[in-house]
């Protein structure tokens, strides 16, 4: 469970802010991504039901408010925001979310949040860490995914991931975008991901020679086995697993010239009859990596990809950002905009409409939430919590996983993202009101 | 607690295979940093605490041996491995490492463990995940820390981490490298960490006025309060939060031309006579801008880094690994390396000595753990965990803190890392005993 205290300071000062002043209205706040990071032609939405279980379960505990209160920043707040406010606090707002596994594009809200005022401002900054690192890792393990032409790919990277919490999510987020499993344990039991896994260099090294290793772990894997050749010199460890009679499913090479040095070990393999053996790659790899793998032909059966999906490392943070877009005044909603240079946003409430043609995506409309159907087009938010409970179960993450291949089987190169008429009147308009307001 | 199943399905294999094979004597492995990120001349030894948390509390569930038992790699395992050896398995080695906050450099062992073959593998994952991110935030706070040339910095960057469990373990980093505080409340919980925050745009947006936004919270915050200034236009807002007559302990700048801004503001502010407002700046700040605004004479009092510390953007994943150097053969203990092309090591348990000429570091030297002191030098290494057990609770970390900034002031620009000739010698004598058996 989450604390109620993972959030930023100025949420929960804000918060008293807004009890003092009765400011207890409902305002609709808007998490998008700013834009695409360099080379990534959509994001994948992931993190939503950690986000709701969090946003079920949140509770400030005894300890939280005692905690709280001491904080010199919280000298004046009366007791009862702490006694009775916090106390009583739930998350009873409704949201409105991209399904996990859903491809989305910059400006598009993969998560809307209507809730009294406190309420939604608090969790921004969980839901932002949630949501925006799983949806960064699905993004990146599809465009591995692709890359890798129909091979496995396997995620890898728990040892380099930002801690352990960050190694489970990243794992299912990997998942999410199309990886056939993960090397984290953990993973497999929370979240039913297929777990795999070799053996490394220090098994090897355990053993007087590698043919005492390689027997020695068939004893007890016979059929799940898989040989790391790398540890002393690829080929020669290649060479020892012919001679040890042992008929291994698989081999991996971990370093070197993976081009070259699957072509050869491929080579010793069918000379000896060990046509099944398949070779799974590992060692530093991205999508880059794995396509000039794949168009140059190695025989390579399947990837380990470690870092670039646990980290996201070539763009290891979005520009995720979480925006108020509505707020109650006077007993009606109200759109708002934020003016500063480079970071200004549409008002109200909004609708991501994904327009098809054939069966694929030819454009995004993002419109105003309470304009009418667009023609050929699929609704992409969807109603998941009302008052604070989920209206339904997340779906099985192997239908997630599967899903989302096939929806970025209909996308085009590059999406083209629309802003619906009424929604530009509605920022002008926004604009001139907050220009004659700034006058006054 | 971090549960006994988030590691890398080799591991578990690994130590079956170990188990069945009665490989339970002792072997050491040295966590260390293969390379130093570009632009960074030192890292900061930084996670011991949580790691040796995980090595103390390290235990399989009922839950955890059912689960792994009906893994289908586990089959021909017998069931003895669940039922008495995982049952009763409790981390019971040695511990040696750095203290946090040690500047660090690449190849010198951070953290080395001397376990039970089998014990001394499985902690391999967390270990890897715990020091390799906390020592690269560490890392990259200490410099931006110094580049704020003794401003205070303060981590902002819990909405942009890998999840809530890396947001707090950043800010903890953040804090040994010499952040002054966090924006995180829960770190400040958990660790005594300062805590700070000022105000969202969504609460200015939430008022009809600026000034409006001002005073109410000037109305439950007035000494702590800090004034965000760019909702629409930050020198309009510098002149409506003068006119409200509000005595403004610090404002906030998050975008736009700092340099130019903050003169602007200071200047604004000064006619107002209000000499005491601090100006706080924001806005994805790096140790580069922070230099360039300390450089060109902004008047910016302090800074708050979010993405750069949270996520260590430019270098998200450090190249840490977790290598064994010594394993029990024939009741001795025999160095081990690797001879993996780019990946090689050297063998034996090691200490790390710092030689200093008038309190200044001059050179460190990697030395085999059993060679005699090095004249002038400290050794790094200090044994922390004997027999699975804490030898003395963590230090405070505000004196981790403050021995960070005072070590990273001992530091040369460039600092010169030797190998000892011992240690170079038994290098060259494990390359030939590995080629020589290499050839049977």
């Amino acid at each position: 469970m989450i604390s109620a205290l993972t959030t930023d300071l100025y949420q929960l000062t804000m918060a008293a802010g807004y009890w003092r002043g009765g400011l207890l209205g409902s305002a609709t706040f808007e998490l998008f991504v700013r834009r695409l990071p360099d080379r990534r032609p959509y994001l994948i939405a992931a993190g939503l039901d950690e986000a709701l279980t969090y946003l079920e379960e949140l509770r400030f505990l005894d300890d939280d408010r005692a905690w709280l209160r001491q904080l010199p920043q919280f000298r004046q707040v009366p007791p009862a925001f702490f006694d009775d406010y916090l106390r009583t606090f739930r998350f009873s707002g409704d949201v409105w979310a991209l399904s996990e596994g859903t491809p989305v594009f910059a400006n598009e809200p993969i998560v809307r949040v209507t809730a009294p005022l406190p309420e939604a401002q608090l969790v921004e900054t969980v839901l932002l860490a949630v949501i925006g690192f799983q949806t960064n890792v699905a993004a990146k393990a599809s465009r591995v995914v692709e890359a890798a032409h129909g091979r496995p790919v396997v995620e890898f990277g728990a040892r380099r991931a930002h801690g352990p919490g960050a190694a489970l999510a990243a794992a299912r987020a990997a998942f999410i975008g199309g990886c056939a499993g993960t090397s984290l344990v953990e993973a497999g039991r929370r979240y039913g991901i297929p777990t795999s896994g070799t053996m490394a260099h220090s098994w090897v090294q355990t053993f007087p020679s590698e043919t005492d290793a390689f027997r020695d772990f068939s004893r007890l894997f016979a059929d799940s086995a898989v040989y790391l050749l790398d540890t002393y010199d690829t080929l020669r460890a290649t060479q020892r697993l012919i001679d040890s009679g042992l008929k291994p499913s698989m081999v991996r090479l971990d370093s070197g010239d993976l081009d070259a040095l699957s072509r050869q070990v491929r080579a010793l393999l069918d000379a000896a009859g060990l046509r099944e053996t398949k070779i799974f790659a590992t060692g530093d790899l991205d999508e880059d990596r794995i396509a000039e793998l794949v168009t140059a032909g190695a025989p390579i059966d399947g990837f380990g990809v470690g870092t670039m999906l646990s980290t996201v490392a070539d763009a290891p943070a979005l520009s995720a950002v979480y925006k108020l877009v509505a707020i109650e005044r006077g007993g009606e909603q109200l759109g708002v905009i934020k003016l500063s240079p480079g970071k200004s946003t549409w008002p109200g409430p909004k609708q991501v409409w994904r327009v098809m043609e054939n069966g694929y995506a030819i454009r995004d409309v993002i419109a105003a939430a309470a304009e009418p159907p667009i023609a050929n087009a699929l609704p992409l938010l969807e109603r998941v919590m009302t008052n604070g409970r989920r209206l339904a179960p997340s779906p099985s993450l192997v239908d997630v996983r599967a899903r989302c291949r096939r929806l970025v089987g209909t996308l085009p190169a590059s999406m083209p993202v629309d802003i619906s008429p009424a929604l530009e009147d509605a920022r002008l308009n926004a604009s001139r009101y907050t220009s004659k307001r700034d006058a006054t």
